[in-house]
């Protein structure tokens, strides 16, 4: 998608030795990612040149979005490889970088699903081969996560063009963010959007702030940033605007789709869904086939990131008169407790349909069954291991 | 509530002339508040002296919550009448001051219920009495939201007493603030954890952020300032902590309740609703009389504030080194568009519970009118104008 009018992807090779830019060749053997952490307040590139420098964007959310998460492990492991001839070095670089990257974040299990597919691919080749073959299969994640957006935008639009509408403005609410700062490109949930945008559609996006990290933040970033109508909101907010009739539908990304369809996704997505269902409202998520977790039978199975306390009590943001840096002010006195959870479990019950790279489905294991036969004879390529 | 160990309520009568304290004589002709826009930041009293200063402290949120809005407002009525002694100005101020001050805030009833209290008592009256009265009015209006709160304390421990609860600590949930900073003392929906607590019982108190306004973090400071246990968390976790089982009841304030027993509180209050009502735990509605709003058949009928988009924009706090005064940094650019109602609408159906002074009844008419015979044949002394 474009900042500033100029196309830009959220993660891109580039030379380690110079800065970072979108222009890079990609023969170059290291990563450039947006600081995510700092938007919408400043705009950071930073390169990623080893191992731990991926683990630790990952870890600090540097990046985030499951599909950019399962990405930027991939080329993690490319880092990981680069240099090392003998086979006992390779292999034990190999399984330590998967062990490394595996442990960063415990909900999205793209990050664990692209791990895999790095060491499926890796580990037959011989040692010479590795670092070559693992820049290429990265590259090839991070092309395949574009193309799958895409087709997800495609999938949605032809149901949001089937919706019934109060007014002829298309009045959409998201959670989080699931825009092309999520995935390599493009996005999931939002991918609908920006396909009904460029096909001409009045589209209006209503945004939820999504505490503790305000990821809602980036979404309206983007939205503006392609030029596209959208209202924030406190996330207390949308049980209200949808018991009101102002949305059509809701679309949300997914961090994990267990084999019964219930969904992982950033924490208030299940509030969402509830006020959805009550107003009557559809309520979709958009996810590809990395997001599938056949493995994990429920959403019961599902590991809940717990993360600091400070994610609630700090907010950055910019002074108010604008001239001065970025700054944490403390909303609370540092001592007082406070439960963090990441995420929340969305029941399949209360999911309209899943849209996904190779169309739409009921969320139901028949559902996801119609969209990836393959799923059911599994090997360990095709369903990740927890 | 104690704070730092000593007793305070939220609104004191003291001496114009001198700094609000809240040892002063109840015969003295202004009214001290706490400004609770700087809390927990800043511990900041403010005196009122006139009918505008009242206004002002309500319009700005330097006084929030139903019960306490109710109260300053009758303040403001006192404080409009002060050395009028002509029949003349003295009806022209008592008119103005009622017009003035119900323009502050439209959704909290008890501010029109407190102002046609005021009118009805002082309007028969001869000019030389009216301001005596007023100060008189006002003073019982304050004192009877504390004897009521105690009550609603009472019938509320009463009711958590007979929960089964899965744990031996009773686990409460509660939005916003309706503590006692929200009265006058002892709070609505705390006024029953604050009687738990005294009793013995091991109590423990989820506080959800309540963004955009976080009075979530008035209730946390509350909380600590009493000793009782509690943990904030985003707003957003409160329908994963209620899923995975971890809340025994969920108690809230609220701002009107309808005819029909619909609930208008803080914007946020109805997923929780809808989440409690999906885990199967109960919801429970503390409110004293003057919340109830007979004049409006339903929640469809009661106006929704909406609210400045920089109460959403901007985040107050201390600086994070905390050697800083308190400071506003913007979460997102001026220019992004914000939708902020500040209220929503919990139908009676999610409403397992009303908790009044009078006692505990189901949310519907017919429980309405179990604990308020009298608003079958209102009059406009307790049926309140709208």
């Amino acid at each position: 998608m474009k900042v500033n009018g100029v196309y830009t992807r959220s993660i891109w090779r580039c030379d380690a030795s110079f800065s970072p830019s979108p222009t890079s060749e990609t023969t170059s053997r290291a990563v450039a990612v947006v600081d995510q952490s700092v938007l919408p307040h400043a705009w950071r590139t930073r390169t990623l040149k080893t191992l731990e420098d991926a683990a630790q964007a990952i870890r600090t959310m540097q990046v985030r979005g499951a599909p950019l998460i399962g990405a930027t492990a991939a080329y993690g492991v490319a880092l990981a490889l680069e240099g090392l001839g003998s086979e006992e070095k390779s292999k034990a670089a190999l399984a330590q970088a998967l062990d490394v990257l595996n442990a960063t974040r415990p909900t999205a299990v793209n990050l664990a699903w692209a791990l895999e597919r790095m060491r499926a691919a890796l580990l037959p080749l011989p040692a010479s081969a590795r670092a070559d073959a693992a820049w290429r299969e990265a590259d090839a994640i991070a092309d395949e996560d574009v193309a799958q957006n895409h087709a997800i935008g495609e999938h949605g639009l032809e149901l949001l063009r089937g919706l019934h509408t109060s007014s002829s403005r298309l009045r959409l609410m998201t959670h989080c963010n699931a825009g092309w700062l999520a995935t390599v490109d493009r996005g999931t949930a939002l991918a609908p959007v920006y396909a009904a945008f460029e096909s001409g559609m009045d589209v209006h996006v209503l945004v939820s702030e999504t505490r503790p990290r305000n990821q809602g933040l980036l979404t309206a970033w983007e939205l503006s940033q392609q030029g596209i109508s959208h209202e924030l909101i406190a996330d207390n907010a949308a049980g209200f605007l949808l018991a009101r009739g102002e949305v059509d539908a809701v679309i949300v990304g997914a961090d994990r789709i267990a084999a019964n369809a219930d969904v992982a996704n950033k924490i208030g997505t299940w509030m969402k869904a509830l006020a959805a269902k009550a107003a009557g409202v559809p309520f979709y998520v958009a996810a590809p086939r990395s997001t599938f977790d056949l493995s994990c039978p429920n959403g019961a199975a599902i590991s809940i990131e717990e993360r600091s306390g400070d994610e609630l009590r700090l907010v950055l943001g910019t002074a108010k008169n604008a001239t001065q840096p970025m700054a944490h002010v403390r909303i609370c006195p540092p001592q007082t407790p406070v439960r963090n959870p990441a995420f929340d479990i969305t029941p399949a019950d209360y999911v309209t349909a899943l849209i996904c790279e190779r169309g739409v489905a009921p969320a139901s294991p028949a559902g996801i069954a119609r969209l990836y036969p393959e799923f059911a004879h599994a090997s360990p390529s095709n369903t990740p291991r927890r």
